[in-house]
């Protein structure tokens, strides 16, 4: 198929990597002109706006930081929608508003574009290695159009409600990844204080009812020092910040979320916000 | 060998019959004595006190509720410790303050009785598969002699540190469990509010990065509305107590913790203290 890409980040240019061998014809478009022209020799076709990329292809995929990239790649000045194309499918990939992804889709409706609200979760080593978890809202029918390619990224794609549906259950992902981290880098600093080797905490805890995707991955990183970014403190506090707004809305109590929020907070103060979000155990250790 | 099993709980009975399958003569007390006759017609013996029971026997294990608990059956007036035996080991797994436990272990000590602090993780599942997470804590040849014991019981023992050591890491391990509940159970709320289905969100999210024991245990019995105890609210109260005076201790932040306790402690005031702590999701369903 041929395939529009917008958005060249670390995990975009993992996932258009992964279209091209797959066989698609991919076009992109990044913001920064520099890291979509870097593809060209892997044979990707660089658009110059995302309109024109709208035009040359059957499905656009977005995976930008916030909801206003969106807006602006999609309905901008030189933004997808002014393609005039019917039929065309938008997957957006990035993490945004909600409500402003059953805004958009409305407006695309309208002109006889589809979209769907794609979120992933996995982070750069999921979309390195084609396992992301991809949560999907939007018509079941037309994901069902795109599906193989959204194989191509990762190894499960849930269909998961409406349009904004994908967004609101990448915010409870979101939450269950900041609050565990909490609670990770609580543990790790008791241990450290109390005198005990948090290497055999992590041992024991991490095979019973303590144990979590964050302990396993992001605990022996901790312990390491390694605080290199797999995701990044100012993403989570961006992505936190769109859950505290949806519960707003919806009228939900999420105390642990908000002291994750503002333990992050805390981080980038002490100027750590492009470190993993493992640097979290740095607001223990005062 | 002559083992002593002091604490017939929900953890111990179980506990109990796998060290008679394992061919071991099992001399039982318990405070409340029906339960222990209750388990004569299986092979126990069941002693008049706990001293009677340490002159007996070559290992005592404990498995009660509290510090003052162990306390009484091990130097109250008929405590274990009046037995006058050198050379017996104490195991207490039951899951208590680390400080009292250092202080025990040298009581002991002075009376030629070895003690470990190895405290558990898994529930009643766990004392049920024999698939027990534990953590030892006190001298490591001691724990080499009782290793087959301990083997019958759980499949992970790992060794930590000195007396007092196990203790610190069940804290760290209910640290975990604690905060991870409180994300499992923001997010099952948020999904819920936001009119995304649950059992969707469950589904993808489990697969990712927000994977846990707890979302993977916990997430299928809160959506199923099943609040019964594998292990009660009232314990989880206590130990997060525990962790709070040990933290004290060492000066460690532990906000993820107290907020985990301060909505335990509002689900005790709704009279939920004998359901599973999987009733936390009642703290955001009001």
């Amino acid at each position: 198929m041929r395939i529009g890409f917008i958005g060249l980040g670390i995990m975009g240019t993992h996932m258009v990597r992964h279209l091209i061998r797959a066989g698609h014809q991919v076009m992109v478009w990044n913001r920064t002109a520099s890291k979509a022209t870097a593809l060209e020799a892997e044979g990707v076709v660089v658009a110059r706006s995302p309109r024109t990329l709208g035009t040359m292809v059957e499905v656009v995929i977005t995976c930008v930081t916030d909801t206003s990239d969106v807006e602006e790649v999609l309905f901008g000045a030189q933004g997808v929608a002014e393609c005039g194309t019917n039929g065309l499918v938008v997957v957006d990939m990035s993490t945004i508003s909600a409500g402003a992804t059953r805004t958009m889709a409305a407006r695309f409706k309208e002109r006889g574009i589809d979209m769907l609200d794609a979120p992933v979760s996995g982070g750069e080593l999921g979309a390195k290695n084609a396992s992301l978890s991809i949560m999907v809202g939007g018509k079941r029918e037309v994901l069902e159009r795109v599906r193989p390619i959204l194989a191509v990224l990762g190894k499960s794609i849930v269909y998961v409600g409406e349009h904004g549906a994908g967004q609101t259950v990448k915010a409870c992902n979101q939450i269950l990844c900041a609050v565990t981290l909490v609670g990770v880098c609580e543990a790790i600093a008791l241990a450290r204080r109390a005198g005990v080797d948090p290497q055999k905490m992590l041992e024991v805890t991490r095979q019973g009812a303590g144990g979590s995707w964050t302990l396993d991955h992001l605990g022996p990183k901790i312990l390491a020092g390694d605080l290199s970014p797999a995701f990044m403190v100012m993403l989570m506090q961006k992505d936190l910040g769109l859950v505290v707004e949806l519960a707003d809305e919806v009228d939900a109590t999420i105390p642990g979320t908000m002291l994750a929020q503002s333990l992050m907070a805390q981080l980038v103060s002490m100027g750590l916000e492009r470190f993993g979000t493992q640097a979290l155990v740095k607001a223990f250790e005062e």
